[in-house]
C-alpha cells in the first residue's frame, strides 16, 4: 500500500479573529478547529501527520499532543513556504502527501478518504479538492481540460468574464505525489505583490512539466468552509451542530428543535430519548434510552440512566441512575452519584454526594460532601454544613432517615438509620438509629404584640 | 349533499423512526401526528372516519378514541391492501372517500376541504392532491393531459428525462368516488418487486376504464410533508411552530423571536401580550392581554391574567391573577391559585396553594398545601412543613400576617390574622390574631472565640 | 453646503399590528421603531427633523423628545397630505428634504447618506430610494428611461406583464428639492379610490413639468423592510439581531450561536469575551474582555469586568468586577457592586449590596441592603432580614467574617471584622470583632422516638 503523509497548515495568527487565541485553536463544538482536522485526517490511515506551527506553536502542540509531529515555521511567508518546512521529514519519500488547512474543521474523514483514493487511482501528481460554490465570488476557479483534468486555477481577481461564471472552486486542500511536491516546491518563488510563496504555484509548475493535475469534487460545499473570522466560526458551529443532531435523530433520538440543541460530537444518546430545546450536552456524556433532557439544561461529562428526566438544570461530572427526576432548577455538581428512582427538586444543589435509591431532596437544599442512604427524605431547606471556614467534612445520612425542614447538619456528623430530625434543628452531634433528634426553642405567642412591632419606628 | 368518508392509513411501524413508539403516535407540537390528521380531516364534515391500524393498534385506538372507527390490517401488504381493509364498512356506499396518510400532520382542514370540493365539482372518479416541489427528486410526478386532468403518475425511478423535470408531485392524499375506489381496488395486484398492493395503481385502473382522474394542486408544498424519520419530524415541528406563531402575531401577540417560541395549537393568547424568546406554552393555557411571558419560561395548562409578568419560571396547572409578578426562577406547581397583584420572587416554589391579593413571597421559600390570605408578607426562606414523612397537612395564613425570614410553619397550623412571626422561628402551634410569635434561642457573643474556631484542626 | 431637512411620517395607527400601542412605537431590539429612524436619519447632518404625528401624537413626542420638531396630522388623508403638514416649517426653503417612513427601522445612516449624496450630485428634483426585491410581488416597480433616470413608478396592480418582471421596487423613501416638493404637493389630488393624497403622485407631477427624477438603488433590500404587522416586526427584530451580532463578531467577540443571542445596539463588549446561546444583553451594558456570559442569562444595564463568568443568571443595573463567578441560577438585582474575585453561586439573590473582593456567597442566600467586606464567607442559606414589614434596614458584614449556614442577620445589625456566626443562628444584636456569636438551642436525641413520630396518625 502507498505510504500516506499529511501536512496540516496551522501556523497563522488569524488577525481577523481579533483574538489573543491563535486561529486554529478557536473551538468548534467544544474543541479547537485544528483538532477536528487532525482527528478527521487521522482517520484515513496516514503514516505521519506533520503540523506546521508558528503563532502559538507551543499551545497548538500542547493541544494536539503526540498525534502529530511538529515543524516550526518561524516566519509566515506563505502556504508554499509552510509546506517546505516539512522537507526534512518528508523529502525523497515515496507516497502520497495530503496538505490540509488547519482552519477547515468541517471536512470529514470520508471526504479525505475519497480525495486520497481518487488521487491514488489516477496518474496525477497532484489532485485538488474542489466543490461547486453557490456563490463562487472571491474563490479561485478550477478550469478543466478536455480530459476533465485541471487545466489551470484562476484567482478571482485574474478571471475573465467566462471564467467568473465557473462555479467549481479550489478548496485549498490538495493531494500530491510526495516527491513531485518537494521537487516543485523548490521552484516556487515569492515574486508577487505579497512577496509570499504560494502553494497553488506548485500546480502550474507541475503542469509546465507536463504532469497531470486532477480534481476531486466533493458534493458538500459547506464542508470546505475555511474559518477566517468569527462570523465564519459561528457558521461552522451551526453546520457542525446540524451534522451531530442529524446523526442522533437518524439513530432514534427525538430532538424537538435541532436548531437549539447543542450536542458535542463526543456524546452518546440512546434511542427514544427526548431532547427538549435549549439543551447543551457536552464532553463524554452518555445518556441511555427513554430519558428526557431539557428544556434549557446543560449536562457535561455525565452518565444518565434509562427513563431519567432532567428539566431546566445543570449537571456536571456525575452519574445519574435510572428513572431519576431532576429539576426544574437543580444543580448537580461534580463527583455525585445519584441512585435509581431518586427525586431532586427545585433549587437543590448536590455536590460530591452519593444518594441511595428512592431518596428525595425535593426543594431548596444543599447536600454537599455527603453519603446519603436509600429511602431518605431530605426536607425542604436542609443544609449540610460541610465547611467550617477551614476544612470540609462529610455528612452521613443512613437509610430510611427523615430530615426535617430547614435543618442544619453540621459535619462531620452521622444521622443513624431510621432516625428523625425535627424541623428547624441544627444537628452537630451524631444521631443514633431510630432516634428523634431535636434542637430548637419553644414557641411563645404574645397576644396583641404584632401591632406594636409593625408600628415601631425606624431607628 | 354527498356522503363523505375518510380512510386514514395508520398501520405502519415506521422503522426509520428507530423507536419503540409506533410511527403515527410520534408527536408534533405536543400531540401525535395521526391526531392532527384526524382533527383536520374531522373538520371537513365527514360522515365516517375509518383508521386503518396495524402496528400499535391498541395504542392508536386509545389515543384517538371514538372520533374514528378502526379496522385492523393484520399484515402490512401495501397502501392498496390497507384501504381494502375498510371494505366491510364502505363498499357499495355512494359518496366521496378521502384517503389520507397518518404521517402527514401538516395538511390543514382548508386543504382537505378544497380537495374534496374540487373533486365533487368535477366528473372525476379520483382526484389527487398534488403540489409543486422545490426539489421533486424522489417523488412520483404528475403528468397532465390536454384537459389538464391526470394522464399518469410516473414514479421517480421510472421517469424519463423530460418527466424528471416535472415538479408537480403526488402527495399521497386522494379523493375517490367510493364505489369506483372499491371496484378498482379489487383489480390491484401485488405483482411487483416488493410484492405489495399499491393504492396509486387504482389511478391507472380507473384510467384504463376511461374514467377521469383529476388533480388538485395545493399552493403550500410544505403542508404535504410526510414523516418517515426523526429528521422530517423535526421539520414538521418547525413548520407547525411557525404556523401557530404566525397566527398569534396576526392576532396582535408580540412574539419577539418566533423561531424560539414553542406554543401548542391549543393555547389562547390575548392582544399586546409579549412572549419573550425561549418560552414554551402548552396544553389548555389561556393568557389574557398585556401580559409578558418569558424569557425561558414554561407554562402548562395555566390561566394567566391581564398584565401579569412571568420571567424565567415554570408554571403548571394553576390560575394566575392579574398584574402578578413571577420570577425569575420560580416554580408554580399544580392546583395553585394566585390572586391579583401578588409577587412571587426568585427561588420560590408554590404548590397546591392559594395566595390572596397583594400577598408577597419574594424569595427562597416553599409554600405548599397552604391557604394564604391577602396582604400577607411571607419572608425569605419561609417553609411550610407540610409533610411529616407519612401525611401531608395544610397551613393557613390569614390576611395581613407577616411571616419572618427562615420560619418553619409546621402544618397543620394556623397563623391568625394580622399576626407576626419572628425570623428564625419554628411554629408548630396556632398563632392567635394580632399576636407576635417567636421560637428561637437568644444570641450569645463570645468575644475572641472566632479565631479559636477558625483555627481548630480537622478531626 | 446644502441645507437638509428630514420629514418622518409617523402618524398612522397601524391597525394591522392589532395593538393599543401606536404603530411607530412598537420596539425593535428594545427601542421604538421610529426612534431607530430618527437616530439613523439624525446621523446624516440634517438641519431639522420634522416628525408628522397623528395617532398617539403625545406618546410619540414624549418618546423622541427634542431630537425632532413635530407637526400634527389631524386626519389621516394619505402620505402626500402628511408631508403637506410640514409646509409652515419648510415651504420656500432652499435645500434637500428627505421623506422617510417611521416604520422602516432598518435603513442605516449609511444608506440615507448615500441617497442624499446621490440626490445632491444630480440635477434631479426627486430621488427615489429603490432596491432589488427577491420577490417584487405587491411593490411599486421602478421603470427607468434611457438616461437611467426614473420614467415612472407603476403600482403592482396597474403593471402589465413586462412591468411585473421588473424587480427594482420603490421603498417609499425619497429625497426632494424642498421647493419643488412643496410646489408639486400643491397639485396632488385625492381623486382616487381611497380618496387620499399620495406622495408618489409628486413624482408624476415633477415629470410632467419636465423635471428629472432619479433613483438610488441600495444593495440591501432587507434594510428597506416596512413594518405593517407583527410578522414583519419579528423579521425586523431578526435582521437587527444579526446586524448587531455580526458587528460584535467582527470586533472579536465569540458568539457561539448568533441566532440565539439578543444584544441591544447600545451594548459594548470586549474582544475574546464568549457569549453562549440564550443570552440577552440590554441597555447600557458594558462587558470587558475575556468574560464568559451565558448560556441563558439576561443582563441589563450592567458593567462586567475582565474574565468574569456569568452562567444561567439574571443581572440588573449592577457593577460586577473582574474574575467574578456568578451562577448558575443567581439573581443580582439593581444597585449592587460586586468586587473582584467574588463568587456568587446557585440560588443566591443579591440586592442593593456591595460585596468586597474575594468574598463568597455560594448557595441559597438572600443578601439585600448589605455592605459586605472582603474575604467574607457567607454560608449557605444565609438571609439578611432587611424588612420588618414597615422599614428596610442595612446589614453590615466586615472583612474576614464567616457567616454560618442558615443564619438570619436581622438588620440593622453589624457583624464585626473577623467574627464567626454559628450555623442556624438568628443574630439581632451587633457582633464585636473576632467574636463567635451563637443563637440556637441545644440538641436532644430521643432514642426510639423516631418510629413513634413516623407512625402518628393524621389529626
Amino acid at each position: 500500500m502507498t505510504n500516506r503523509y499529511a501536512v496540516i497548515l496551522a501556523a497563522g495568527q488569524g488577525t481577523r479573529m481579533k483574538s489573543k487565541l491563535y486561529k486554529v485553536l478557536h473551538p468548534v463544538a467544544g474543541r479547537p478547529m485544528v483538532q477536528h482536522v487532525v482527528e478527521q485526517v487521522g482517520g484515513v490511515n496516514v503514516d505521519k501527520i506533520i503540523t506546521i506551527v508558528g503563532f502559538g506553536a507551543e499551545d497548538v502542540k500542547k493541544q494536539l499532543g503526540p498525534k502529530s509531529e511538529y515543524v516550526l515555521q518561524e516566519e509566515q511567508l506563505g502556504t508554499g513556504h509552510a509546506v517546505v518546512q516539512a522537507k526534512a521529514l518528508l523529502e525523497g519519500k515515496e507516497g502520497t502527501t495530503i496538505v490540509v488547512c488547519g482552519d477547515t474543521p468541517l471536512i470529514t474523514r470520508e471526504t479525505y478518504q475519497a480525495l486520497i483514493e481518487h488521487h491514488e487511482q489516477t496518474e496525477a501528481k497532484a489532485t485538488i479538492l474542489t466543490a461547486k460554490a453557490p456563490n463562487p465570488y472571491g474563490y479561485g476557479r478550477i478550469l478543466r481540460n478536455k480530459q476533465n483534468d485541471v487545466e489551470r486555477i484562476v484567482e478571482h481577481k485574474d478571471a475573465n468574464e467566462a471564467e467568473l461564471l465557473v462555479d467549481e472552486i479550489n478548496t485549498g486542500t490538495y493531494c500530491f505525489d510526495n516527491q513531485a511536491l518537494f521537487q516543485a516546491l523548490a521552484h516556487v518563488s515569492n515574486d508577487n505583490a505579497q512577496g509570499e510563496y504560494y502553494l497553488p504555484d506548485v500546480i502550474e509548475i507541475l503542469q509546465t512539466k507536463g504532469e497531470t493535475v486532477s480534481a476531486y469534487q466533493t458534493a458538500d460545499f459547506e464542508e470546505t468552509l475555511g474559518i477566517n473570522d468569527r462570523v465564519a466560526l459561528a457558521q461552522a458551529e451551526k453546520i457542525m451542530k446540524q451534522r451531530v443532531n442529524e446523526r442522533h435523530m437518524r439513530n432514534g433520538v427525538a430532538i424537538i428543535d435541532p436548531d437549539q440543541t447543542y450536542i458535542e460530537p463526543s456524546v452518546t444518546i440512546g434511542a427514544d430519548t427526548i431532547i427538549h430545546p435549549g439543551t447543551m450536552i457536552k464532553g463524554d456524556t452518555v445518556i441511555e434510552e427513554n430519558a428526557e433532557i431539557g428544556p434549557y439544561s446543560e449536562l457535561t461529562n455525565c452518565h444518565v440512566g434509562n427513563g431519567t428526566i432532567i428539566k431546566q438544570s445543570v449537571v456536571n461530572d456525575s452519574k445519574i441512575g435510572n428513572d431519576v427526576k431532576i429539576g426544574p432548577y437543580a444543580h448537580i455538581r461534580p463527583d455525585s452519584a445519584i441512585g435509581n428512582h431518586v427525586k431532586i427538586g427545585n433549587f437543590v444543589e448536590i455536590k460530591k454526594t452519593s444518594l441511595g435509591e428512592n431518596s428525595k431532596v425535593s426543594h431548596l437544599s444543599y447536600i454537599g460532601d455527603a453519603q446519603v442512604g436509600s429511602n431518605v427524605n431530605v426536607g425542604c431547606g436542609t443544609i449540610t454544613v460541610n465547611y467550617d471556614g477551614k476544612h470540609k467534612y462529610v455528612t452521613t445520612i443512613e437509610d430510611e432517615s427523615f430530615i426535617g425542614c430547614n435543618s442544619n447538619l453540621v459535619a462531620p456528623v452521622k444521622i443513624g438509620k431510621g432516625s428523625y430530625i425535627a424541623a428547624g434543628s441544627t444537628i452537630n452531634k451524631d444521631v443514633p438509629e431510630d432516634s428523634l433528634s431535636i434542637a430548637r426553642a419553644r414557641q411563645t405567642n404574645k397576644e396583641g404584640y404584632a401591632e406594636k412591632i409593625k408600628n415601631r419606628k425606624k431607628d
